[in-house]
C-alpha cells in the first residue's frame, strides 16, 4: 500500500486539496487535486488528475447544507473509492499563523490545538478557517495524524531587528511583532534557487510573491532575513483587495472622523482596498490590464501596485545589503509579463536588464547582461505541506520507535 | 524703521519664536530667538540674541495663568520695548497642515483660517495649536499681516502615484493621501544644497531630518519627489515617542484586544512608543547612546531606528532611480557621531564610503571616494518661514501696487 497525504487549504467557503503519493525518500508525488466552493451555500465540487484532466465533479443544492465538515467527509469518501492500492497517512494543513511558538511544522494535538486557537486574533480573518477542518477530523477521523504548516514559520529566522516593531515593550509581549506571511511559498521557491543558479541558491535574492495576496521577501542563502507583510496580512504591498502599508492614521481618521466602527474600517482595509478600492474595477490584474489603455483609473491602480513593489524591493536591498537575484511568483508574478517588465524597468539603478523576447515567453531569467538576474518560478506552496508532513511524519515514528 | 517679522512656532505648552530684520531683497537677518515654555502652568520665558546669549528671561507661577494669548501679548511689548528702529511688519506662522489646497505660504484671511480650521481632524495633535496664535492676533493685533508656512507644502511637488494609499477612492476625496511633514526643513536643505556641491543640487539626494520627529525626503534636482511620513505623523521611521510605520492590523489589535479606545491607542502610538517604547528609558538619543554599552535596550532602540533608517533610504533610492547624495540635519542627524556611521555603514552597497574623522568632526561632507556623498547640513527651519513670510508680503504688495 502506498501511502497518501491529503494537503489542505481551507477558505471561508472553500477547500482546496492536494492528494500526494508518499514513497519512501522521495520527493511527494502529486496525484489529484481539486477544490469545494460555494460551502455553505451552492457547493461545487471538482477534482483533476495531475495534468489537470478534470476527473470528477459534483454540485449541491444550498438545501443540501454542504459546509466544511460534509466537504470533507465526501472528499475521503471519495478518496476511497478512488484510491486503489493507496492508503491516506495523514492530512497536512496550511495555517496562516503560527506566531511566536510555531517555527517548524508540527504534529496536531490537543495543546497544540489551543495554542492555535489562542493565535486568532492575530490574523481573526484567516487562522479560524484554518482551524476548523482540523478539529472537524479530529473528531470524525481520531486515528489521522494531522500536521499543521505555518505561513509565518518560514519567516522566524529573521533577526530581532527586522521584526520589531518601535512600539512599547508590553506590545512585544502581546505578540506584536512583525511575523511576516507566504512562508510556504518562499520556502518552496528557496529550494528550487540551486537548480536554476547556484549563486542564486547562495546569495542575496528578493522573491516577489505576487497573487490576489502578494509579498516580497528578502532571502539571504535562501534564508529570510526581512518581508513586506507585518503583524497581520494587511501590510506591505497592496493587494487585490488589500491596503498594503497605510499610515496607522488613516485608521483613527476612519474611526473618528468617518464614524466607522473597527469592524467596518477593517472590512474596508481588507475587501475594498488595493487594485479594487484604486481602480473601482477589479481586484484582478488582467482585468485591469485589459482595459489600462483605455481607463484612467486602472492604470493608476498598477502604476501604484508596480511603484510600490519598486519602492518595497529597494527597502529589501538595503535589508540584504545589495542583491544578486529578483524572482517572480504567484499567479500575476509568473503570469503578467507587463508588471515583470515594469518592475524591472524601475530597478535600473540596481543593475537589472530586461531580456523582453525572455520575459514574454515566461523565463525562467529574464535578464542579460552581467548585473543581477531576474527569473520567474512558478510556486509549489501545496508540495512544501506535503514534504513538511511528511518530516514531521518521519521524524514521530522514529521518536516513537526509539 | 527697519521692518522685522516674528516666526512662530507654537506648540501644545510652548511657543518658540525667532524676530528677523527684513531689508530690501537681502535674506531675512536674525535678531532675537526665544522661547515660552510651560504655558498654561508655570510658564517661563527667555530671549537670546543671534550669537545664542541670553538678553532677558522671565518666571511667571501658574497663578499669573500665562497661556498662548499672554504670552503672544507679553511677547509683542517685548518687542516694543526693544526694537530700536524696528517696526514689526508681519508675523509667519509654522503650520504643520496644508492640506490638498495650500502648496505655498499664504497671506491669512477669513477664508484661510477657515480651511486650516477643517484641516484639524488630518493632525489632531499639532494644528490646532498652530492655529491658536494666528486667532489670537487676529482678535488682539487686527491689522497685522500673518503668512501661514506649511510642513506639507514642500511635497506638493510628489507624483498623483508618489501621495497615493491603495485605498477606495472616496478616502483620496476625503483628503487622506500621503502628505509629508518636514517641508520647511526639507526646502531649506534643498535651498543650500548648491553651496555644498552643485551635483547635489541638480542631482538626486535623500535628505534625513533626524530630529524628536523624523523622516526621509528624496530630492530630485531639488525637489520632493518622495518621503517617509504619510497622511499624519506618525508614519515612516520611528521618532522620539512616536512608532513610525506599523501594520494598520496592530490599531485593530490594540482595539479588539487589548481594548483600548482610539483615543488611548493613539496615545500610545505618538508619546509612548518609538525610541522611548523600545528602550524604555528616553526619547533622547543621547541619552540612549550614553547607556547603550551597558544597557541592550538602550542599543535595540538605536538598532531599530538606524535599521529602520537604512530601510527607509533603500526605498528612496528606488523612488530616485539611485542617488548622488544624503543629507543628515536636525537635533539627531547634526549631532550624533554614532547615528551617522552606523547608518552610512549600512549603505556600503549603495557605494557609500564613510570618512571617519571628517564625520567625527561634524563635515560638511563625511564621505570619501567616488561614490555618492554624505553631509551635514544644520537646517533652518525659521528662516524658511522667515523667507517664505517675505516673499508673500512682496506679492501682496505689489498685487495692492498694481
Amino acid at each position: 500500500m502506498i501511502p497518501v497525504l491529503i494537503v489542505l487549504n481551507a477558505g471561508s467557503s472553500s477547500l482546496k486539496f492536494q492528494v500526494f503519493d508518499m514513497v519512501d525518500d522521495a520527493e511527494p508525488q502529486l496525484v489529484w487535486k481539486g477544490l469545494y466552493e460555494g460551502l455553505g451555500g451552492s457547493a461545487h465540487f471538482v477534482v483533476k488528475d495531475n495534468d489537470g484532466a478534470a476527473l470528477d465533479e459534483m454540485t449541491w443544492s444550498s438545501g443540501d447544507r454542504i459546509g466544511h465538515e460534509e466537504a470533507l467527509m465526501h472528499l475521503v469518501s471519495w478518496l476511497r473509492s478512488h484510491q486503489e492500492g493507496r492508503k491516506l497517512a495523514a492530512i497536512g494543513h496550511r495555517v496562516v499563523h503560527g506566531g511566536q511558538s510555531f517555527s517548524a511544522p508540527v504534529l496536531v494535538d490537543d495543546s497544540v490545538v489551543e495554542a492555535l486557537e489562542a493565535l486568532v486574533p492575530l490574523a481573526p480573518l484567516h487562522q479560524p478557517h484554518n482551524l476548523e477542518p482540523i478539529r472537524i477530523v479530529r473528531r470524525r477521523l481520531p486515528g489521522l495524524p494531522q500536521i499543521a504548516c505555518f505561513d509565518t514559520a518560514f519567516h522566524q529566522t529573521q533577526s530581532d531587528i527586522a521584526s520589531l516593531f518601535a512600539l512599547p515593550r508590553e506590545m512585544r509581549d502581546l505578540g506584536v511583532r512583525r511575523y511576516g506571511f507566504h512562508g510556504l511559498s518562499y520556502e518552496y521557491i528557496a529550494s528550487t534557487l540551486r537548480d536554476y543558479d547556484p549563486r542564486l541558491a547562495d546569495g542575496k535574492v528578493i522573491v516577489a510573491h505576487l497573487g490576489n495576496g502578494a509579498s516580497l521577501c528578502a532571502l539571504k542563502g535562501g534564508v529570510s532575513v526581512a518581508t513586506t507583510m507585518g503583524f497581520s496580512a494587511l501590510d506591505g504591498l497592496p493587494m487585490g483587495t488589500r491596503c498594503g502599508a497605510i499610515d496607522a492614521g488613516v485608521v483613527f481618521f476612519m474611526l473618528r472622523e468617518m464614524k466607522l466602527s473597527p469592524e467596518e474600517a477593517e472590512r474596508m482595509l481588507y475587501t475594498k482596498s488595493g487594485l479594487l478600492g484604486v481602480s473601482g474595477i477589479s481586484n484582478d490584474m488582467r482585468v485591469l490590464r485589459s482595459k489600462a489603455a483605455s481607463d484612467q483609473d486602472a492604470r493608476r491602480a498598477i502604476n501604484l501596485f508596480v511603484y510600490r513593489i519598486t519602492r518595497e524591493i529597494g527597502s529589501l536591498v538595503a535589508a540584504l545589503g545589495g542583491i544578486d537575484g529578483l524572482v517572480f511568483t504567484a499567479g500575476i508574478g509568473e503570469n503578467d509579463v507587463a508588471t515583470r517588465a515594469e518592475v524591472i524597468s524601475g530597478l535600473s539603478w540596481a543593475g537589472f536588464s530586461l531580456h523582453e523576447a525572455a520575459n514574454s515567453a515566461g523565463g525562467p531569467q529574464i535578464t542579460f547582461g552581467t548585473g543581477p538576474t531576474a527569473w520567474v518560478i512558478p510556486t509549489n506552496e501545496e508540495l512544501v505541506i506535503a514534504r513538511q508532513t511528511g518530516r514531521v511524519l518521519d521524524a514521530t515514528r522514529e521518536r516513537l520507535a526509539s
